[in-house]
């Protein structure tokens, strides 16, 4: 019903961070892809198998030093069902490692159509006398555009499957402000949602003093983080835009608490393409260099706690 | 780059509204179920496959009399890959009879993320040498919480695929108002989102003087909905709350324009469930009944126009 889960991966690794797993096809190595293709074809398929096997290379060489995984839900419906059917396999595959996985959604709606988001990312679904797991994920993050309608089905869900969300309140880009920092009755909009995540936190709170409720802060807006977690003590937040998009770890301090809780920072293109990046490192050794810069993100993070 | 094609598919019909496509299995007549089952086993597949028989029928029962369908994402994502393959199939059977496509699933992100989505639910997807669809949808419903960033990228697809959108307004639901009618600089939330589809829109103007940038404005808050009429004049609205919500033909009536275009009205339950409330309605005359409730709320709604 909480993140618990989440913040005994973190105090395990001694690593407040989560891999991004968003595969677009061109940092996948030459030789996974062809291989790929030369089983299915360049297909739907072919790609889908492509992302698998370069997923599951991360998850053996990740999941004893980070504690979380962020499958972007994006880059696998690109991919049509297959490429679902790729998320699903590799939010089994990441779990079976021990990791908690945070499926990036954004989702939003109302009443019973939430519902059924909760119950397709974080539930079970009935079918006839049986209960199913459809994507079996540990957290969703979601959009609150639609008000609390949005939220109270999460709520539920989370509580029996024990289960969290982050709801959208600081994001990373440069046009979050134009609704997010605007002001309403002398409070910023992005304010507001966080409240909004304090209140509907209430009825998830978890034993680290931390709620199910979690918000989505950019590093990109270190002022808002200092802010934000000052006025949110229960709320824990994760935290996109360090590395590719230009947040650094002095940018992400403001985001921890006296304890070095209360933010999990994220890493994806950083993480994914360190193989493209590292001087003479082979293709093959892909998962080896994701590891590494891994490890480096997690030493350059925890420096500044 | 508009929705023309979705006011072509209106004109055509004589009819403004859509059929919400959201197939909770509890619609589904027994024999359809039990057959599906029998096949596949109370599994994920055999919820699917019912959910899919279902929908052809609905399809080829209603695709002469309205114009569009709008799949909701959720239904079918809580049913995993095998719910999205279902969808993915739906919207195909739907274009082939000539219906305009529009998925709600409400997505949001930025950059690169928005563009996969966009790529995925209206556009082509590049692997390796083939350009290849995987949802193939004709319009996405989107959240704008975050700003042009999530925007952009989908009128670049939109253009290049002659698709549209519709942007999160006003919703229909009671705690909407919780954000979307707060005040910002003195005018609301929900105008301000609506002022932007009009000068996002600008980019992809249409023939008949609307643009590809719609709308999510409720029918259950008639008064909003004519304010943002007479203020949003290239803007079409995708209006849900018809019926089950509450809504009747009165309170959409100041959604259209004086030539009876501007807006597309939903219904979902009304149309889905219509074999259940019908007296003495054979479940095997699901998709007749399905029709009948159609042409009902047809006539209804052009009564006011």
């Amino acid at each position: 019903m909480s993140l618990d889960r989440m913040i005994e991966g973190i105090r395990r690794t001694g690593n407040p961070t989560v891999a991004g797993l968003d595969p677009k096809l061109s940092y996948i190595p030459a030789y996974i892809r062809e291989a790929a293709f030369a089983e299915y074809g360049e297909t739907l398929e072919g790609a889908a198998a492509a992302i698998l096997t370069y997923n599951k290379g991360l998850i053996d060489a990740l999941c004893d030093v980070v504690p979380a995984v962020k499958p972007q839900a994006a880059y696998y419906e690109m991919y049509g069902w297959p490429g679902v059917k790729t998320l699903v396999e590799t939010i089994a595959y990441a779990k079976e490692k021990g990791m908690f996985v945070i499926t990036d959604g954004k989702r939003n709606d109302i009443g019973t159509t939430m519902e059924a988001y909760a119950t397709a990312y974080l539930g079970q679904t009935a079918v006839g006398s049986q209960m199913l797991t459809a994507f079996g994920g540990d957290a969703l993050t979601v959009n609150g555009y639609l008000g609390s309608d949005g939220i109270r089905p999460m709520l539920k869900v989370c509580q029996e499957q024990d289960a969290g969300m982050f709801v959208l309140v600081k994001t990373s880009n440069p046009s979050s402000g134009e609704l997010q920092d605007r002001t309403i009755d002398g409070k910023s909009v992005y304010r507001t949602m966080g409240d909004n995540c304090e209140e509907w936190g209430k009825e998830l709170m978890g034993k680290y003093g931390y709620s199910g409720v979690g918000a989505v802060v950019g590093a990109t807006y270190p002022e808002q983080l200092s802010e934000l977690r000052a006025a949110l003590p229960h709320t824990y937040f994760l935290v996109p835009g360090y590395g590719a998009q230009g947040g650094g770890a002095k940018d992400v301090a403001g985001a921890f608490d006296k304890d070095g809780l209360g933010a999990i920072i994220n890493s994806s293109r950083g993480i994914l393409c360190a193989w493209q990046k590292e001087e003479n490192c082979a293709p093959e050794d892909y998962a080896g260099a994701a590891r590494r810069e891994a490890i480096r993100m997690k030493e350059d993070i925890t420096s500044v706690l």
